[in-house]
């Protein structure tokens, strides 16, 4: 995406709000003007109708109902990344009206005949965010050379905040004066920033690589970078693209993010979450070599807890764990980190 | 590669045989006749006159003067993994006289339209062991439930012999009626073993999930699993894929490989390789989340060592800094190692 707000329309049929991370990360963190949600089911409704905290636009059944755009975003991934078929009509339609379509699928529409030959007579981009540049290669050990301090996320599971916590320090940060950027590194991260490598879709050999390139990109035109870390470095399956980041990174200071009361690993459960120390002494050792760095703070997220006063003993239990300020920077917000990040 | 033995020509112009590692890893640990070796700088030699650990064979300048033969085995590679352009001639010469074509590059062989046209033609088969399987996915975390007992090479870094260290263990566990099997992760274990996945070329989501599946898939057949490690965990650039193999494979044992006198990581040498201890604390902690284990033995080349009283000095050294039995398995043998794994 460009630096000038374009008008979007979001498809997250059948999946809107509550299923659909990228319709709604796009949404509240992204800065493009939402024109409409596709979602078949709620079709009629309004998103100010179910969440509160999203700019408030028409939900419509199909592309063909939706008001003028310049971009269709596909905010929903069926299990594995595929391509819902009960989309195609959407996206012909999008095409034909000289939208471009921007997908983080691991389908690439660009590599769809039928999509691609319709782009080009349309004139119009079909961005797949998860196709790595072909240019990407091994790390070589100097994000450190950047002249931006470097924050990275990381945590003690899969979606438990980590771009979240990111968009919130970034933004608070930048309240604050302080010349802050995101540096994404999932498709819904890659989508709100308009750039961005998909470290997860990268070739192996090429994990600490493709994160080092984007700090070597923009490090030098900013005084804080905050990077978006995936997964957990105890995760059964997603750890290798954890420990690239960790080193690609070479970050300063760490942010330990975790939910409140989760207990295994999401889709795991027979790997129980550890005691939160272990995460901050793994991060830390394991990071060492390369770069040392700590745990300065932690994100915690208490979507899951029924009021404030909950949230600030579960905040207070963490806090003591990891050994510094925590919180969350959704109910709350990220003064304590940046703080930590920026004393 | 199948089960029978097949004649091998082994391409490693201008490198034979210190800088052809897969060349001269395929000609010592393979179990296929090398019937020749190309190398144009050496062309009229002999095997013999250059190594004396490995099959005697002829030194040929091109393969148009290579014996009878069923496969071209690419046995070099050049900075990047690029196809030298060079070896074209050879490569359609093999095509031409029936030959199947075995490569291990980044650049894959079964893409060149004009070799895939020739192969199709011919009838062979043009195998880069390189191209990961298209079916791999993200790990179950299931890998301990195989029969066969698991163990790991691990490093202090890259080029310190994991493979060969990995080899000589299932040799020697074999020799002592051990039902060993090698579990194979690079392209040389691949072209080797005839199977396997190039484990620093899958999507890095994959990574411990590309691992899991081979243990899966021949775990059940034997009794002792060696699984070929890569790079080190503390590796600026190749940390990921070491940390997925380290998760994916769920090893009962590790075995930590090191090379006697290296100070620094190899082609990054701002990196000190750090203190013996501090890896054997590194893998445990990282490994102990998704699966308990321990460093049982290691293994240190010290092939650079002028004789073996020294070589035996530099092994007590690394005992005693590793807390535990080592040898070199090359120089000496890896009786003790197969000691520490099956006692």
């Amino acid at each position: 995406m460009t630096n000038d707000p374009r008008r979007v329309v979001v498809l997250a049929h059948g999946k809107f709000p509550d299923r659909a991370k990228t319709a709604t990360g796009v949404m509240k963190y992204g800065t493009d003007e939402i024109v409409a949600v596709l979602d078949r089911d709620r079709a009629g409704q309004r998103v100010a109708d179910c969440r509160a905290d999203l700019p408030d636009a028409p939900i419509v059944g199909s592309m063909a109902e939706a008001p003028e755009a310049d971009v269709l975003l596909i905010g929903i991934a069926p299990i594995g990344g595929g391509f819902d078929e009960s989309w195609r009509d959407d996206v012909e339609t999008a095409i034909d009206r000289g939208c471009d379509v921007v997908a983080g699928l691991h389908y690439f529409l660009s590599e769809d005949d039928e999509f691609a030959a319709m782009a080009a007579e349309a004139g119009v981009e079909l961005r797949d965010v998860r196709k790595p540049d072909p240019d990407l290669t091994v790390a070589q050990g100097i994000a450190d050379e950047v002249d931006a301090k470097i924050a990275l996320t990381v945590g003690t599971d899969c979606s438990v905040g980590k771009m979240t916590a990111s968009l919130e320090i970034v933004e608070a940060a930048q309240e604050r004066g302080i010349d802050a950027a995101f540096v994404p590194t999932g498709q819904t991260g890659i989508m709100i920033a308009g750039w961005g490598n998909p470290i997860d879709r990268v070739v192996s050999d090429f994990t600490a690589g493709a994160v080092e390139e984007m700090i070597l990109e923009i490090g030098d035109d900013h005084d804080l970078l905050v990077v978006e870390g995936q997964g957990s470095i105890t995760h059964p399956a997603y750890s290798a693209v954890t420990c690239g980041i960790l080193h690609g990174a070479m970050a300063d200071a760490l942010v330990l993010c975790h939910v409140a009361g989760r207990e295994a690993i999401h889709g795991y459960e027979s790997f129980p979450i550890r005691p939160v120390p272990e995460y901050v002494d793994l991060y830390e050792s394991l990071a060492d070599p390369v770069h040392e760095t700590e745990v300065v703070a932690g994100c915690l997220n208490t979507a899951d807890l029924p009021d404030d006063e909950t949230a600030r003993a579960a905040l207070d239990d963490y806090s003591d764990a990891l050994g510094g300020p925590a919180t969350d920077p959704v109910r709350f917000d990220a003064g304590e980190v940046v703080d930590a990040l920026w004393p």
